[in-house]
């Protein structure tokens, strides 16, 4: 594909920084440019070969790019594309790497003039680990990139955007964006709720002679809370943001919980088996989907 | 410690085929007798020399043995100590591996004549694997096993078992029966609860397009899911037999996740974060005392 000449990143954490280190490496562009809050961690970047240049002004950042990557959390991002419109090119894409697609894509829509053009996209890497000190160029690869296209969206930047996360080296596909959050707030969002409401839980509890139970922990405790490790800041935008799915999906998590919890009061044992087993199943399955 | 004559396991499977090869390598026992209803996999168990003879008839395989370990499912066990009690020898000491303890400790103890003795215990040990295939020398090693005596405990047999357990390689320690049914319902058994509803309800999801949504998952979800692999039978028992810890339990997890869903439909981001960011630095704590 022909190269971007510049490419701005909102954002130089995991996610951004992994996607500079991608594109440095497979020469997609011709600059990259850092946009963030924190100069020391720009600093850091362009130290490191990361970014070409970095700058806490968004003007500054994004003057003279033909290509915005929105890696900031999903709680920023709207108001920053507003902000930076002003001093975009004519004919510069944007794209985003937000988690929560559907509130996101119809506002960034909205703002977008004439001659700029936005692909909405969220690729499916990351883990609890966050900032520049957790990228690495191989973060992105191999993993799936969601593209999620509306009726505003041009063709060309269509194309453009899916050919450049390809490029860098993600399985692209295309998803309503609505159905991304429903989807996502499933497989993503909801697991993550579960395991900080279930961290915060299992360290509630004492007893009277221990105060604090979590040493006496084996393996299986700290798998299930991995995620409960993710940035609250990033979390806590990303519910906010998908708030409708979230909340639905938490009601039917709830109910089916509450299942679970009857069928152990009431000693029925055939079907409390049966609903482990069931989940045994799905779990084989998504084991054996994901490898 | 003097070994033990003969050693008798009810079930040899992830647990006890792990005891069985750690007692082995020790030489902790002479002759080690496995019992199952299985009769296939106590041969296979007596071909890798895990055992040296294995029988599907409880009496058999009990008689002439001076130490008796229970790693049976929790729903079966304390009926196979009524069971096996008239083909005891006097003097025999009888162990357990369950991760229940009260309600075991509680009615085994109510079933023992005056010259056998029963000590309760709780190896910490296992994952989401089970059976033979998944056992080794090394499951026990260094992991913590929990003695819980009561005060029908005698002296010299709660000596005999905290120094087998601790010859096998295990760290243990003492811990009354229903309090430890309180720490582990916590740290292990709410999680697997919350890990099968968990799988049940994303894999339930369908979208207009997806009918299965797994295929689309990363990893975070297969971590926080891996324990809703483990037996169904099992766990099944767990639950039914730890019944009040247990829902205990669920009930404040189902009221910390309300509290979540709550701040997310009223827009509370900073009280939020305070939840998420203190979820993490327990699991940050976890971490840290278990490394």
């Amino acid at each position: 594909m022909k190269p971007f000449k510049q490419m701005t990143i909102l954002g130089v954490g995991l996610i951004g920084a992994s996607l500079a280190q991608s594109c440095k490496k497979s020469r997609l562009v011709e600059r990259i440019v850092g946009f963030g809050r924190n100069a020391a961690n720009l600093k850091k970047a362009q130290e490191r070969n990361i970014i070409d240049s970095g700058s806490t002004d968004l003007k500054t950042a994004v003057t003279g790019s033909d290509l915005i990557v929105l890696c900031t959390p999903v709680g920023v991002l709207v108001e920053q594309v507003r902000e930076m419109i002003p001093f975009l090119q004519d004919g510069c894409i944007i794209t985003d790497a937000g988690s929560v697609k559907g509130p996101l894509v119809e506002e960034i829509d909205a703002l977008m003039p004439d001659s700029i053009y936005y692909v909405g996209a969220h690729p499916i890497a990351g883990g609890e680990q966050s900032g520049l000190e957790a990228a690495g160029v191989d973060l992105l690869t191999g993993a799936k990139c969601i593209i999620t296209p509306t009726a505003n969206t041009q063709t060309e930047a269509l194309q453009r955007v899916t050919e450049f996360w390809a490029e860098v080296g993600m399985q692209t596909m295309t998803m309503d964006a609505h159905e991304h959050d429903m989807v996502f707030g499933a497989l993503s969002h909801l697991p993550h709720v579960v395991a900080y409401a279930l961290m915060n839980t299992v360290a509630s509890v004492k007893t009277d002679n221990h105060g604090d139970i979590l040493s006496l922990s084996a393996g299986g405790l700290q798998d299930i809370t991995r995620i409960a490790s993710s940035d609250p800041v990033m979390w806590r935008d990303i519910c906010l943001k998908n708030k409708r799915p979230v909340v639905t999906l938490i009601d039917q998590f709830q109910e089916t919980l509450a299942n679970i919890k009857t069928l152990i009061e009431q000693d029925q044992a055939d079907a409390l088996q049966k609903t482990f087993a069931k989940a045994n199943g799905h779990r084989g399955k998504l084991v054996e989907t994901n490898t």
